[in-house]
């Protein structure tokens, strides 16, 4: 349960509309299934059926539910958002209880790094690097096709390890005692091209996210380079700025 | 002239990389035209020709400049990277002296808000809001297609100042002493339809970004509602996670 705060300067009814938003976008309550009734939330949050009310008609207007009378209140099919706020992994993020998301391995081998990788992960030119070519399926949807670059003396056995099933940063961090630092990102629109389109289940031409990230660990020594193509229909990027 | 670190674990060479790079993006040193010589750096930072000659061939791995025998290091055009890292607006980064940077005024006019913007603004339904579309042109391209809401109570003469040559947030500040705390923002990827792909001066389908922000001033008010269209082969955003 979900408290509220008494001492907060926001009313009671956007603390819930706030909580309720949370579960939704972490699939707490999942896509076109009902709330709970209006009923559950006055004894959940010990507010009035008012507050409850107002609390639900903010989501509304936010396009994040649609009430059927009789019925209840039902989940909008809406966004994945992805806060900018802080370092994140889709693997560690998307997974949890309710959540069906795996990776789908197309190839994990080994490879002399071209010119671009070998600048941005800072090594020798004779060093070989991992690459990791993986689709992220989220509840049955491919939603990222990603390309992870590791050099090998990094983490000398991954492609060995269960890929499909774990987050990398999770095996780097807990396998190879690799601490993560941060990562710098870079984020771009682009339009699928035939391979991009086919692995994500989109049409030829659909706005993607292509992003590019290097993750470091101490003394900004970078550990992974990766390309990301994120279907723009299913994920929005969200950050303040101050 | 900026100094060097002689303390910083960055090496002499990468810092005078930095440096020429800041330099390229800030437009301090123009697209298709030639770099101070070798020599002219060797003085500036007082370090040897090879230390120079290190710098540039990062900058060439980058991509930011290429190098004709006999003529010297000619910047390349290259995405306007933009910083998520604190509050960005491009009517202030993008103006400075070398660079010629205006709003072209679409229209600016008093309307009735929809819904979206009623709720946005956190105002009431029959509060008037004043639109304003605007191109952003940056030496001589069409960059940016925005479209700003603001309360008519929050800067009642808005639309009869220089909007073509300012930037509204130095208006709001300036002229109507509203503070800027912070914003929120979403961004997507989209693809150009006609309207806009005319207006951007960009072929029908390439990639745009969308975003969404919400400006606020203390106390989380919302004080402008703004939505951009903005060109993907122009510009990148960037980011450090933590």
């Amino acid at each position: 349960m979900d408290n509220l705060n008494k001492d907060s300067y926001l009313p009671y009814y956007l603390q819930i509309k706030e909580i309720i938003r949370e579960r939704i976008l972490n699939n707490i309550y999942e896509i076109d299934t009902l709330l709970p009734s209006e009923k559950e939330f006055c004894k959940e949050f010990n507010v009035t059926r008012a507050t409850v009310r107002n609390a639900l008609r903010e989501l509304k207007k936010e396009g994040l539910i649609c009430t059927e009378k009789g019925v209840g209140s039902i989940v909008k099919p809406h966004k994945i958002e992805q806060s900018l706020l802080q370092f994140y992994s889709f693997g560690r993020t998307l997974k949890n209880k309710k959540d069906d998301f795996i990776s789908k391995i197309i190839s994990a081998k080994k490879i002399k790094p071209n010119c671009n990788i070998i600048n941005r992960l800072e090594i020798k030119k004779n060093m070989s690097v991992y690459e990791i070519l993986r689709i992220r399926i989220f509840n049955k949807s491919p939603l990222i096709l990603e390309a992870s670059y590791i050099p090998v003396h990094i983490a000398p056995d991954i492609i060995k390890d269960k890929l499909h099933g774990m987050s990398i940063y999770n095996l780097l961090e807990g396998k190879y005692g690799i601490k993560i630092v941060k990562a710098r990102e870079y984020i771009e629109p682009q339009v699928a091209n035939e391979f991009q389109s086919k692995h994500l289940s989109i049409e030829y031409g659909s706005p993607i996210f292509h992003t590019e990230r290097l993750t470091l660990t101490h003394n900004n020594k970078p550990i992974e380079y990766r390309n990301s193509l994120i279907r723009g229909d299913k994920f929005k990027f969200y950050t303040e700025l101050y």
